[in-house]
């Protein structure tokens, strides 16, 4: 039964070995830590996570959208946090359009939890992949366990979840003819806390993800379950703005106090968290081929893992394993399926929207850290919302196309760039969205829409899915 | 004595271990395969070499430069080949200027007989570099004759020119932010032989290099000492014009007599060849930093591979030996220096030149297959050495700033572009490079002089030099 190979429990490998269960498969699955249901994991490293459309559709087709949603908390906008600690609300989409903050480790005990349900995936913990040999078809573990290192034979293909700093890509990259870059981001990230309130309740409004915009930095929150928020800086590594000058409680207190005087007096463990929490980096992986033959597929950040600020990593990932269950779909059902083609059409099918959300996440960097405090920005989102409102389908914002929608990020990606066009033309000269020039935004939506490629397609199949 | 490790006994890491050894340190320099002078190396992968300005001036300062030059060939332009057999030749440079074919086997021979001949440097043949242990400063080893595994302790810094395939460079891209890239080119090369004629002499012209420009693919051939030319054709490896259709005697035979027939009875061993010799691919590779600390520094192709269109692959890995040579100078001769500021320097200086040469090495892929066979490119050939001609060093081709000169590359680029533009303007509707209207030429050499990045301090040091 165990004819399928999965490395890496985590968000991308456990939904992936779902699918395959669902499509008939058995599946082994390697983790390299312990069972997280049993051992509590490490913080200090993106504990919270924006959960959108395409991450719901993908949990909905393995039946888990609902046992998900009910810890989720619904964000439906921006809280941009000025210098004086003035607060002004910037919704990302239409009333009753939000993304969803969630627990990674909740998310992810979900679907170990659900994996193991299955009866056909065999979880095998505190198994650490350390490579891959192409000629003998063979992945390398050590198992941390009891110290003892071993290749696994693998009979059907190899499929890598093992994330940003996968081994099973280390070994593929070394091969002739793959294409790879890592471009790391200059900046580095910390993570902090701001607790319940004395009531336990939310010392801020929890139905927003807060900014607080600092045009080349920026600090953000996310809400948690329990009362708290999930605080991130993010910040230059070097440079007299960055992190190696923060090397003494002073200089954090100073730093915190003169950029983030509201939220300082929340965070009440600053300094400990700050001395404690490693600095993260972040990276942009490009890699081409995804595959190799019919032995090796990467999906996920072990694939293409992008910067968060788009808040489409995860999902992204999830929506590698509904592309590849539709490939899988169309070539048929089988046995024993043949998965060069299936990995070639998944490759050539999907490529060019990973490639598009990581520059849109690259773009969405500088979108939240700068452009949200300029109110040249805010009068285009508002006008952009006020379009979708009135025209429809015929105008649906980038943001909301890549958050609230399903179509192909590479889609998404080029009618932002029409979509920037027209609401500089038409928010030239404007000084509030209520004035919009009607009679030019329907001659430019007119011409948008003749020019921009057709979404209708895939816009159907979202209403027509299941 | 031994302080300092080099890993690489190719052209670049011998090439260092002489200037190290001549800036007063002991070397310890592993190289993977066996004692070359002794043990023949395996044809079929570039066996000739461009040499040109940078390279020469990188031998001279070690005073290898005529000893090397007793078994070089000048060419001094490009033999292009049409299909009907038809021959043009394209000088390179004004008279006196060109490049020098020889056999890289000889260069390293030399190379490595002058390391050790210094008394300085210590070659270990037949270790095989596999990784690098950045916690403990140890460099893994397997000793291929011996057969066992072992790490080596290194003191000082560790010197990695150990090519493109580089395992030192594996071991810095996991460490975090390093950046980094590989691009293949979607095109393989496969090397073949014109032997020398009955007579024992050439059977083209020796002192060119031979092109066949078929637009989306080429041949070239370089000549040898022993009367041979080396060929090399650049081909796709993949869709209908490419080595993937190249399967059989007859298609290969097909292909010849249809594009290269002139060079067909000349490759009197084409079938067996074009069978036995590999595919070789081809890659761009993008490092950043080049270093870590004070601890290791890579060099050469394992730091920055290019491809070898513009002939700069082994020029450029030898300017770098010149320019580190440079910097440990500026910083002030020591028993011990300071290794890290030495390698920061030295990468902020030449990162940009190597980034340079590795589009201009792109570029001219281009200008070798395609461009020589276009009237209009060389009209402005033509037109760019009769400027030179006539204002001197007002005005030196981008080719010759490249090959002739040792401006850095990153300026030969801007250069090149600013003449594009001048020479594009000059030819509109010039039908012969005579007829030039030397007025305009003037006006438009006074402007190129105004506004281009000035080399006088770089062209004055090189005739200063020793």
């Amino acid at each position: 039964m165990n004819e399928l190979t999965v490395v890496g429990s985590g968000l991308a490998g456990t939904l992936l070995s779902l699918v395959l269960a669902q499509a008939g498969h058995g599946v082994r699955l390697f983790e390299r830590r312990a069972d997280m249901r049993k051992v509590p994991q490490g913080a200090g490293r993106s504990i919270n996570l924006a959960l959108s459309a395409r991450g719901l559709f993908a949990l909905e087709e393995v039946g888990l959208k609902e046992a998900v949603m009910q810890a989720a908390i619904p964000m439906h906008g921006r809280m941009v946090h000025d210098l004086s600690g003035k607060l002004s609300f910037q919704p990302y989409g239409q009333s009753g359009e939000y993304i969803n903050s969630i627990s990674r480790a909740a998310l992810n005990q979900t679907l170990i939890q659900a994996a193991e349900d299955t009866g056909k995936i065999q979880i095998v913990f505190n198994q650490r992949c350390t490579g891959y040999d192409f000629a003998k078809h063979q992945v390398q573990f050590v198992d941390d366990e009891n110290q003892f290192n071993y290749a696994f034979q693998a009979s059907g293909p190899v499929f890598g979840a093992d994330g940003a700093g996968s081994p099973l890509r280390r070994a593929l990259v070394e091969r002739v003819r793959v294409n790879y870059a890592q471009d790391y981001l200059e900046y580095g990230y910390k993570e902090l806390t701001i607790p319940p309130g004395p009531d336990g309740g939310f010392q801020m409004e929890p139905n927003a993800l807060h900014i607080w915009p600092r045009s080349t930095f920026m600090l953000i929150a996310l809400p948690n379950p329990d009362g708290s928020f999930t605080c991130t800086l993010f910040y230059p590594f070097d440079g007299p703005q960055g992190f190696e000058q923060l090397q003494t409680p002073e200089a954090v207190q100073t730093f915190f106090e003169s950029q983030f005087p509201d939220a300082l007096p929340l965070l009440s463990d600053l300094q400990t968290e700050f001395f404690q929490n490693p600095t993260g980096a972040l990276a942009t992986i490009h890699l081409s081929p995804w595959y190799s033959g019919s032995e090796l597929l990467l999906l996920g950040d072990a694939a293409h893992a992008i910067v968060p600020f788009f808040g489409q990593g995860m999902n992204c990932a999830f929506e590698d394993c509904t592309v590849l269950s539709q490939v899988m779909n169309e070539m048929g059902h089988s046995a024993h399926p043949q998965w060069e083609p299936i990995f070639q059409t998944y490759h050539q099918r999907r490529k060019p929207d990973a490639d598009a959300i990581a520059d849109l996440a690259l773009e969405n960097f500088i979108e939240m850290r700068d452009a949200v405090a300029d109110p040249g920005f805010v009068l285009r989102k508002q006008v952009s919302l006020l379009l979708e409102k009135r025209f429809g389908r015929q105008f649906i914002p980038k943001y909301s196309l890549v958050s609230f929608h399903r179509v192909p990020y590479s889609l998404a990606k080029i009618h932002g760039e029409f979509q920037q066009q027209l609401l500089e033309q038409l928010c030239e000269g404007l000084n509030e969205a209520e004035n919009l020039n009607w009679d030019l935004a329907s001659t430019l939506i007119e011409h948008y829409s003749q020019t921009a490629p057709n979404l209708g397609t895939f816009l159907e199949q979202e209403v027509n899915a299941p």
